[in-house]
């Protein structure tokens, strides 16, 4: 810790950065941190020889505000053409639930946060059905309904357009940080995949590239396979194929019914986005190409 | 136990069996051992409602010979349609190894047979290249070169028609029971495959159905995947589409290589196929439709 | 299935049973139920060599109401010295639940309860504190605050034989038929574990054997391993070493905090507290000494 | 990369280290290694609130041989206190493996070895019996007899102390960096323990510390637990309570008799003591008080 007297009391911060890889980028870093008299709590490192791209997360406390560390830190990131963010560590993402009407997603990242597990603030919920509504109301949380009937004309309300452009304007007015698909039954419009790129969570409910597309436990049960999973993706306008920030699996076998594979599969999909969740909001996971860099 | 003296010392039997569902079965199956004075042992039941099958397995001891059990149930078989097995439990299975240059399934087979973990007696280990035939010897197994150049002419020596008959040769001449391919890196024959029909066992190396076909470690490096697994199953003239016996999987992450993949699933692979090797073995996996059952 | 008219609808029963091990068992049990013209649906049995006892579970669906599958199953079951449950198959059982202050483990249980996938019916919540009276009061459950305090004489209000003695009234007004402790942070009394002998489930949160008695977590920590873990068990006099029902585990590395376990610890012990709770309420679970059969 | 000519072709090291925590540790070593024209491949570090201590491991590639290096970094090293080694990445470790009669770690070891995918070179297997020496023999291993007789008195051939003796004379006649008790069943002596302090590595086989002690899969079978593991740990006088490196489980069932759960414990075995070996082989083991920082 710095010897200086404190102007601010001190601070927790993580910096997570991707740039191109070459020598020399630890040692800035932690050059301008010592500098600064932060001290180093935790820091992770890859080089990906394959996309050449370098990842960092690092976490600093310092007896400085925000402003000025980023102010310090904007020079370095510069010279190396970094790709960054700065942020205090553990505060909450402003994140946006969107459901349908399974609750076991919704229930889990409720329960978590409530329990201080989840670094997020859950600003609404928002669905296509009301079947969530109290859950999200016991919770204390604003529940929005968007019904979407493909059978209505775009711009009318109901259809998907207009559900859409509700999303989005709850995006702006709330401030959200971080979009949660906890599953949802819709399919994004690839104009708003692209407008929440790299800020949408994905669940899917299976393991990936597995059984992509409607009704995965029923084709996992046709296919007879002894294990199924879940995954949890970046939504991309690329329908299934998101950068993997994380999967799970549990086994099964030959006397299980559709309905038992759903059963067990709700308790994958559940803990596999919360840890999602976690790990972006504590700016854990980083893109690289269409993969995904997890400092766990 | 029976009363009566028996007339041969008692023998522990297995009868693996399917038929279509109906009332009575399991009371037909019971009764017909009962009264030969059987003791069951182990007994597991499933009623597959998709397919409509019926499937059995009992462990019975009994103070007969095969045959007069044999011949006490064949009626009963008859009766409800059944296809059924009846083996002496622990019976090894003559088995024929299929092989090319990576030995860790063979290795891994062939340590666990002598140290008596699999109840099959391997006949013979064939392979298309000779780099295995000194960990065979170091068995006591004889090694067979079976060398496979789909350039040379069918007919010709060396060619893969030829290859595929001198393994049918093999099978028939040796009475082989089971044929694994142990990390066989040829594709069979149509033919082949019929031939061999619910007697021969594949290791893939994915989660199947994820990355069918070539290189699948670098297939899920390039996704991105967070768990990589290995699946054993039936070979059928479909490729990779095969009754699936047994999958397992490995956790990965981003800064593992294809070879890191490679190495870590050889052990999943490994541990699989002998999973699947010896649930065959012991008559635990029964056919039902394209899927499989398997009484652990 | 009967050919004869019936005389009530059909009925799915389950029946479970344990008695000494020895021949003619099963073909004793499946008698009666095909002489009653009852469809066998599944069927598991498992004799222990150890314990020399025999376990069967046996699902049957039959045109009979319950007292007379019950008349006509009694005779077998006298002649076999047989302990034996028949049910009604998935009738809910009436579960009290048992909480302090942590509600990871009754959220689950209400959500999957609510959700179908628990046959039980939680008639209600006790709990030494009243944190969790909202959460269960979203579920319409009435809660019961049975308040605990060791300084307190014996007899009093608030004393530990008070809250007891309220909670044995409970159970007896309630028809109680399932006791599950969901984190209850308060030892039984002997007496009290005795009462609730084969009809109460503790939840404990280490890996049993490891980690017996307080801050499992925490010792857990201490020793440095790498992997923690949760155990769902029969409660008995003897604390910590009733019969295990199921355990489940996660991989945990150095980098962990002792609440960062605790947080992971939550979610093992709320799936292994369901899933021990499901299995019991199906009657797929069967004392063996101070075992545990159980038929998946 | 370093833009000056290089004198020597560019090689890849490994740095671990231990020391004090404080701030400005990462900033001095990635300096040094800056400064010197390094490029750093990866790099972790922990720092343990518990103990104090900050560890490091750094792998950089730089046009240096080893002594320069060394005689760069120290230095640093002295001024932080640190505990340190440094090597050439992917050196093979000079290993001595101990077995007795049971092979399927030993099998494991060479196998994975021979494959290149252990970082060890096994100069000697050394055994209390003879069985495995074909095995060695096989892989064109040295193997050593070292029998162990407890009623034979200290100082005689065959007793405990000869035994022991002969081993630390292997030990150091052949220059062993590790020594590897693959399922060796003698307990060392607290000397012998302590000779090897930090390079003997053990397989215990139980999820420890569940089970210490003799036959654990037997105990295991008693207490019917629902999982059974293995667990590596460097050894230390105290039985089965040295730092655990590595622990890996597998689900059991009621069904299972003990040897069951011997030969599936066996694989857990084997896999754990092969990550164990080669983490530490990789210098990615650093110890931390009496638990383990495992940079994977």
């Amino acid at each position: 810790m710095s010897a200086s007297a404190p102007t601010t009391p001190s601070k927790h911060y993580v910096i997570a950065l991707a740039c191109p890889d070459g020598p020399g980028i630890v040692h800035a870093v932690t050059g301008v941190l010592a500098h600064l008299g932060g001290n180093i709590t935790d820091s992770q490192q890859f080089g990906d020889p394959d996309t050449g791209r370098f990842h960092m997360r690092v976490q600093v406390s310092a007896d400085l505000d925000e402003p000025a560390l980023r102010g310090a830190f904007a020079p370095v990131a510069q010279r190396f053409g970094m790709e960054w963010t700065l942020d205090e560590l553990g505060r909450p993402l402003r994140t946006l639930v969107m459901v349908s009407r399974a609750g076991h997603c919704l229930n889990d990242l409720l329960f978590r946060t409530r329990a201080g597990q989840l670094p997020v603030d859950v600003v609404a919920v928002a669905g296509n059905h009301r079947d969530l509504e109290p859950l999200a109301g016991f919770y204390g949380v604003p529940f929005h309904h968007l019904p979407v009937d493909r059978s209505v004309a775009a711009g009318e309300p109901g259809s998907l357009e207009a559900a859409e452009a509700a999303l989005l304007g709850l995006v702006d007015s709330l401030d959200v940080e971080l979009v949660v698909l906890a599953r949802y039954m819709q399919i994004l419009s690839p104009q708003l995949c692209r407008a929440l790129s790299g800020r949408a969570i994905n669940i899917h409910h299976s393991f990936l590239p597995s059984f992509k597309g409607a009704r995965p436990y029923a084709q996992a049960h046709v296919r007879g396979v002894k294990i199924i999973g879940a995954t949890a993706h970046y939504v991309t306008p690329d329908l299934d194929e998101g950068p993997i920030i994380e999967q799970d699996v549990h086994r099964v076998d030959h006397g299980m019914t559709v309905a038992e594979l759903q059963s067990i599969g709700q308790d994958v999909e559940a803990q596999v986005l919360a840890r999602a969740v976690r790990w972006h909001a504590e700016h854990r996971v980083l893109l690289d190409g269409h993969r995904t860099v997890v400092f766990r």
